[in-house]
């Protein structure tokens, strides 16, 4: 089976003009929930499903699903699902997402034009809120289809202007009814870039993940007393950002040093807000969050740990008070064995090297596995970038992989 | 002489109604130039000033001057000014700024009401923009009154939207011709909060200033990587925050452990940026600003010295690039001698007790002080609280410092 590359790349192309940013080097988009950016790249994905002849159903959080089911297969037979997402974080890149929705769509045309005649039916998914950027913790419209808050609940997710997620769809027109049931999925399959260098380092085109890294996501806030930076002197002052710098450097450090904490884990402060945040005021209040990943949550209850620890040190060594929030968690997640093995031999059918590997980026697979066979495949990043505009996958590499899962997927929905 | 406290209070509480922000302690304010909050505590300015019978003029910049020339007095004599400032920065206090404009009037409507006549015309003055917290650096008023820089260059400075202060002026009717001469006054005299406890731990009234500090202001950026936050290994990464967090302890401890800096110097890291600032994506670059102040030059200097050889540290030590831009530096200046020696009397005549002191704050005064007479006088600042919606100065302290400075004025425009 050959796919094919030039109608694959003209789909991720065009999608990454919606919310497209300059940038010196590379591509970047924009694309947050309910913005015009997100109702273009969605409604341009609509009409690549109907133009390969896919019905088109947007559910009550706005999930979108393209169904192939063509006169072979049973209507009632649990369907081989695949995709990802099409929402990017602030400045992102352009495969983060999209890759996996439209090399989704792409193994479908395949089999199509290949005259592949399924038993079930196949569809394309692209789940709503995969970054959480603009609201709550991210992985939201994957949350709804497997049960993990109801559609009620990710509806009324407000983001920082206390706008409900609800309103955000309902004025891109992307709020439906009923919710997309992923335990009615025979197999689950996202491709998504590995936005890590393990695949470019081995020179290997396709990776098949193991399990994806559990996460932590802790919400901090220091307090200490905004003041005039000059009139106040350094014996007087209870500077919040100078106690917030401990603690990044406290948290940075307990990757490293701390025992019982594996090579694998990694713990970020990605936002920190200083307020008032004007050069002559002593900062008066910080809030960070930190996220901490592993394929062991030992090592992240570790370093969760260490987290406190610095916060209970920094109130006594300084005049602040902080707040510690477990916002939320997620236990590692084993991928299916049965789909593993399917695409390993898909692998060898297409006579595509593939290698193992663990996943340390949450995706919506994580949530898919909970409740069905699921399973995951890396492309390769170069220089392992991601969420940047220098974020790249070669478009060879974006075929090869979607070469591999039309071949695993031909497998999956055939007796 | 006594001062009208009522009046004054109510003058002090109708401005703070003027861009008031809700606080759970205090009353907060944010007065940006150019704002409507900023254009309604100047109508109000002008409306007090013609209600104590003095000619308003604005000026080029928006300094806004109520001049009072009764028939005693030569108008072509050098006019003693006093005065302040209406801006604020972000949620800061009522006092800061307004006492000083509304101390000097009520200390003309004292010497009308006690019949003094004066030789030389006085002054009310508030300066634009004195707090730098929408328009570069600050004190840009009183920088146009002693021609540090012209009235074009003040006006194309653009805050962070690009709007130039010009046209930010003209929006609010505050953008007129000519601009005010500080170098035609025989003398200036500022009251303003002291933002520091000495006063307060002195159980003194009133603090007469012996000299300003220096001031220098340094933007630093850091540039490092930004990059997923699950799938990047700890060694892979280029962290602009981890980074940021080092440099910020280093500036803090300089003050602290650098041979030859003096206990009076402070150092402060008030803003800081983090680009993209989001949960799960490693944090690319961060902008900070660096505020370094003390009595004494060489101090400043090796404090700016210790910030640099943080950064040149953290660029051997991690992959980080960064820039290092001195924004601006102010030296140290002494106050007037005669003037101080004016304002010691008029304590005494007031029955005052008052204190010298020095200021840790940049105020426009020391703009003043480099081509006239210049004279700064402090009042009580609760907790030394300031830039904060906490500032506080109990009313009957802020009508003593009034008291003094009616005294002073008698005493320097009459023969």
């Amino acid at each position: 089976m050959e796919v094919n590359r030039k109608r694959l790349r003209s789909d991720l192309e065009a999608t990454a003009e919606f919310g497209a940013v300059p940038s010196e080097e590379g591509n970047g988009r924009t694309v947050l929930t309910g913005t015009t950016a997100d109702r273009r790249a969605r409604e341009f994905l609509c009409e690549r499903l109907r133009d390969a002849g896919l019905t088109v159903r947007i559910d009550g959080v706005g999930n979108v699903v393209g169904r192939w089911c063509p006169e072979s297969a049973d209507p009632d037979a649990d369907a081989v699902a695949m995709g990802s997402h099409l929402d990017s974080v602030p400045e992102g890149g352009i495969f983060d997402g999209p890759l996996g929705v439209y090399a989704a769509l792409e193994a479908i045309r395949t089999l199509q034009e290949e005259g592949i005649e399924p038993d079930r039916p196949i569809e394309v998914v692209s789940f709503t809120e995969e970054e959480g950027q603009r609201f709550g913790g991210g992985l939201i419209g994957s949350g709804v289809a497997v049960g993990e808050l109801t559609v009620e609940e990710a509806l009324a997710i407000r983001d920082g202007n206390e706008v409900p997620l609800g309103d955000a769809l309902a004025d891109i027109g992307f709020r439906s009814d009923g919710r997309v049931d992923a335990t009615e999925w025979d197999a689950w399959i996202e491709i998504h870039i590995e936005q890590s260098e393990r695949l470019v380092d081995a020179g290997v085109p396709v990776g098949i993940v193991s399990s994806i890294v559990g996460l932590t996501r802790c919400h901090v806030e220091i307090v200490g007393e905004a003041n005039h930076a000059g009139s106040t002197s350094m014996e007087e002052r209870s500077d919040a950002l100078a106690a917030a710098s401990e603690l990044v450097l406290d948290v940075e450090a307990a990757t490293d040093e701390r025992p019982g904490v594996r090579d694998t884990a990694v713990a970020t402060v990605g936002k920190l807000d200083v307020s008032p945040n004007a050069p002559n005021v002593i900062p008066g209040s910080v809030d960070l969050t930190i996220d901490v990943r592993d394929v062991s949550y030992d090592s992240i209850e570790s370093i969760t740990a260490a987290a406190r620890e610095s916060l209970s040190r920094l109130k006594r060594e300084r005049p602040v008070t902080t707040t510690f929030d477990h916002a939320w968690d997620r236990r590692p997640v084993e991928m299916s064995p049965r789909l593993r093995r399917t695409l390993r031999e898909a692998g060898d059918a297409a006579n595509v090297e593939t290698m193992d590997l663990h996943s340390g980026a949450g995706h919506d697979t994580m949530h898919i596995g909970t409740v069905t066979d699921a399973a995951l495949l890396f492309a390769p990043s170069v220089d392992g970038v991601s969420h940047n505009p220098r974020e790249w996958t070669d478009w060879e590499d974006c075929a090869t992989v979607t070469r591999v899962m039309a071949h695993a997927v031909a497998s999956l929905s055939t007796e």
